[in-house]
């Protein structure tokens, strides 16, 4: 870039963007001109693109990606920020110009996560998704339970909502093991696994918790021969993707009686059919992907990694929240 | 009592007790001959009592208690020792022999009562119950939340219970306002209220918590201008007894979605029939007075209680858990 030159960010948002998922470009500019004075804001929707500015963007910032269109047009990009902390469906980056990077939002859904797993794994222990279940049937029938201190629970993918979730076990006193890809300790984690050895532990839980991001490597890495080396009345929670379990498998426990229950907020398909068997499978909390989202100052926080990449790039540091390829997130 | 005597420990079990709450009798005999050697424990069930016995028993020790059969029969009584918490279907305690004091149980509930007390807080700030009740409609719809963090608990009553709930709300970041008799003050809550003066607080909580016990000063304390009081979208959590409530105005309130959730355990009619109307009343969590029940060691935990208490009276200390008939726990 040449001083004289002014520096271009694109906004897109989605025409129907959920006001807690809608880009606030004026916000953007007016930080972004505290930073470099010499920067310019457009604000595209993803089907009405201004392609001419699209040429001539340094910056991207946008939810819903399109990938060809970024391909064909937006040869000057140095940054494409994602308002999502999962970029499976961004995969491969083969679309993405030489020029730039893609950097993600990991790491701002911590309270809501943290929150949303104490809830689920406290509903479990409470069979909350049992009693929904007799309660459609109008039926009252009693199980005494048992506190949840001192029970373990397994989180598969420690990185920032496992991470949120490990710390929010510990608070109500779970013992908490976890599985990660380089089996690097945590601070809120009494056991690390690695998803080559975590199997033999599964016998040992009573609730498992997925919150890794959707890679090839953890497509379907829950199936039936997992699941079954769970002891009977684990309840499991996903707040990672649909794909990470196999739903065949994960519903015919549930019918079975071998998990005792699940809470799910992400599914294979989203919106969830009308017509899914999964909204009537016993013991099940559906959830719509609700978990980590927060209505106060999403985007803001989201705008904020690309405000501080801004800085960095603007100054040679290293960038933050840069997805890997490799890895996939 | 005369050395020479021995002392008669009359455990009654219901026929149809549960696992959880049976006594057990050999382990309170071993533990209270450890305590005085002259000890003598009969067991009798409810349906088939053991008069002669009774009639000479000092301690009676029992959770669904005969008011009438005690009041003919157990002249000799020094203490009666209820397996429960709340002990309000023994008022008045008109039936008591004038040599007997009540103890009930409460205090062992703790643990479990906080943990569901924390559960419940968090299924409304995550709109759990609305989940459920979509979900009862095969319906996905999303409402983007914000973390519990911050907000504002209301907890009526701060004994045994409301003190475990506060703390477990203090844990997930609330602001903790309690409501007790006398306004005395409580580590874990931040304001203290009277039941005289908590009506002007109404309108600025998130959430309100019952978990008082029921007396003629509790019955239909929360009726429809209390309700009226709170904002639209407060959540609602009993965990108290059902008649705590005005249940008629509850359910209108919830029907118009000013409660924008409830999570209820009592019910004034428990087991709640088939055919009540609650069982499908929108944004409404439905559990069958588990909330604080466990089933490890409850009634070893109540047993512990009157076993401290014999060792108390043998030794012509004050008893703890006495039942106070003016206040009516």
């Amino acid at each position: 870039m040449s001083d004289a030159q002014s520096i271009l960010i694109y906004v897109e948002n989605a025409r129907d963007a959920e006001p807690v998922h809608r880009i606030d470009a004026e916000s953007i500019s007016e930080s972004a001109r505290k930073i470099f004075p010499r920067i310019d804001v457009v604000e595209a929707t993803t089907d009405t693109p201004d392609i001419p500015s699209l040429e001539k963007a340094t910056f991207f910032i946008g939810g819903q990606i399109d990938k060809e269109r970024l391909k064909r047009h937006a040869k000057q990009l140095a940054i494409v920020h994602s308002l999502n902390a999962g970029v499976e469906k961004l995969m491969p980056l083969d679309w993405l110009p030489d020029s730039a990077v893609l950097t993600n939002s990991r790491g701002i859904h911590g309270t809501r996560a943290g929150e949303f797993s104490m809830m689920a794994l406290l509903m479990l222990n409470n069979r909350a998704p049992h009693y929904a279940s007799l309660q459609r049937d109008r039926s009252w029938q009693r199980t005494f339970g048992d506190p949840i201190r001192g029970k373990v629970v397994m989180i598969f993918g420690v990185g920032s909502l496992g991470g949120a979730a490990a710390e929010a076990s510990k608070c109500i006193g779970l013992e908490v093991w976890g599985v990660r890809r380089d089996g690097a300790p945590h601070p809120a984690v009494d056991r690390m696994y690695t998803p080559a050895d975590f199997r033999g532990a599964l016998a040992e839980v009573d609730f498992l918790l997925l919150s890794c991001p959707l890679t090839p490597e953890t497509r379907g890495v829950i199936g039936a021969p997992e699941l079954a080396r769970l002891r009977p009345g684990v309840g499991l929670v996903n707040i990672s993707r649909g794909d990470v379990i196999e739903e065949e498998a994960l519903v015919e426990s549930l019918r079975r009686g071998h998990l005792s229950g699940a809470v799910l907020d992400v599914f294979r398909q989203e919106p969830l059919p009308a017509e899914s068997e999964l909204w009537d499978v016993p013991n099940l909390a559906i959830f719509p992907h609700v978990s980590s989202d927060s209505s106060v100052g999403y985007t803001a926080a989201s705008s904020a990694i690309f405000l501080e990449n801004l800085t960095r790039w603007l100054s040679g540091q290293p960038l933050r929240n840069v997805v890997i390829p490799s890895r996939g997130y």
